[in-house]
């Protein structure tokens, strides 16, 4: 599901936790024609580089890395800036699992095990869990699944969800990630892209869809019931 | 471990896809005081916001929010801004785990069933894996735990790990981040601040050590074996 995008570089630069500081490093990487696709910034809180910040930056294009980070480096507030390896490089496409601790346990246990099959020749599947209990709790972890970097697909692993959590599945869908639920009780089976029995399957299903070398799809069986 | 930190508010901006956007956005939030503290970008492919660029900001402080999303309006490429539950209120601490997929697996189950007891009670612990292979893509992994967003705890599940991977373990405690191994051949137990048999037990311990609730710390048994 990745072979077609651009090319991402990442940076890593320990800088004074100043307001403002963004906006100079982002001014930084207009001037050279980058487009920043992801920072993220997080305070140092004990160590050698207490109260500073780190930010970490994602970009694809740009001009010159090396003029980049020499840029970056002559702003007052930065103290280093190196070249990384971007997330996607090293985590790559997540599958996300949601649900009561028994079934997500048992979903991870399938999707763990043929990531680990596909890693081996050179993917980069990972999977994320969060065992969660309540309706609007749940709804609102599955909204957030579409705001989440590299998710490609979500696993609802429960025995009883509907009401606001089928409309987070509806709304989560829309913003392009596909849904596999468990056959359970509620709404949210009508809602999803897949109907699974087994949760260990499950967890196949899903990291086969997101897999650029297998040959399954979830639109090949999509509104099926397993 | 996040009772004393600042409370954080989170916007996602509906943007066009131009370079230094984001430089205009920071710009925004400087003004008004709010100090980013992560910043997600991701293109839409296909449907009505086909093009479009989806940000996703988390900030401490500000002057008033409502103003911030009022400017943010008014510049001229946002064409939505609304105020979100931050991803650290939904999917809050992460339990990270790496290594080989049978034991990754047997690791998350047991990290999956503590979490969703802690979770019941209202925290938010998330359990994230990935299964891979070989030393160098292992011991990429692991430092880049260290620039993962919310993560709290990482476990090392193998039979046989050392080399780059040992360095990698103390880079990553050196940056804050305490480390369990399973019992395994080679050296990455020696530098592990908790060595676990049961790979059960090690997720377990995992998640009681990010818990805010549980009376477990890892410092109270550094360097033991069970």
């Amino acid at each position: 599901m990745t072979e077609n995008e651009p090319e991402l570089f990442a940076i890593r630069i320990i800088v004074e936790n100043r307001k403002g500081v963004l906006r100079d490093i982002a001014s930084v990487l207009a001037h050279r024609n980058a487009n920043i696709m992801m920072i993220h910034q997080e305070i140092f809180e004990s160590g050698p580089l207490d109260r500073m910040a780190e930010l970490y930056v994602e970009y694809e294009d740009g001009d010159d890395r090396a003029l980049i980070i020499e840029d970056l480096i002559a702003l007052n507030p930065v103290k280093d800036a190196k070249p990384y390896q971007p997330f996607s490089n090293i985590y790559g496409t997540r599958v996300i699992i949601i649900g009561g601790g028994a079934q997500v346990a048992q979903v991870a246990l399938g999707a763990v095990n043929e990531a680990d099959r596909h890693n081996t020749r050179g993917e980069r599947i990972s999977v994320d869990t969060i065992p969660l209990v309540g309706e609007r709790t749940v709804a609102q972890a599955v909204d957030a699944v579409a705001r989440l970097p590299r998710a490609a697909i979500l696993v609802l692993a429960g025995s009883l969800m509907g009401g606001d959590i089928s409309r987070a599945v509806d709304r989560v869908r829309e913003a392009g990630i596909p849904v596999i639920a468990l056959k359970m009780a509620g709404s949210v089976p009508e809602h999803a892209d897949l109907v699974v029995t087994d949760p260990i399957q499950a967890g196949v299903f899903a990291v086969m869809h997101v897999s650029t070398k297998a040959v399954f799809s979830i639109e090949r069986v999509r509104g099926r019931e397993f």
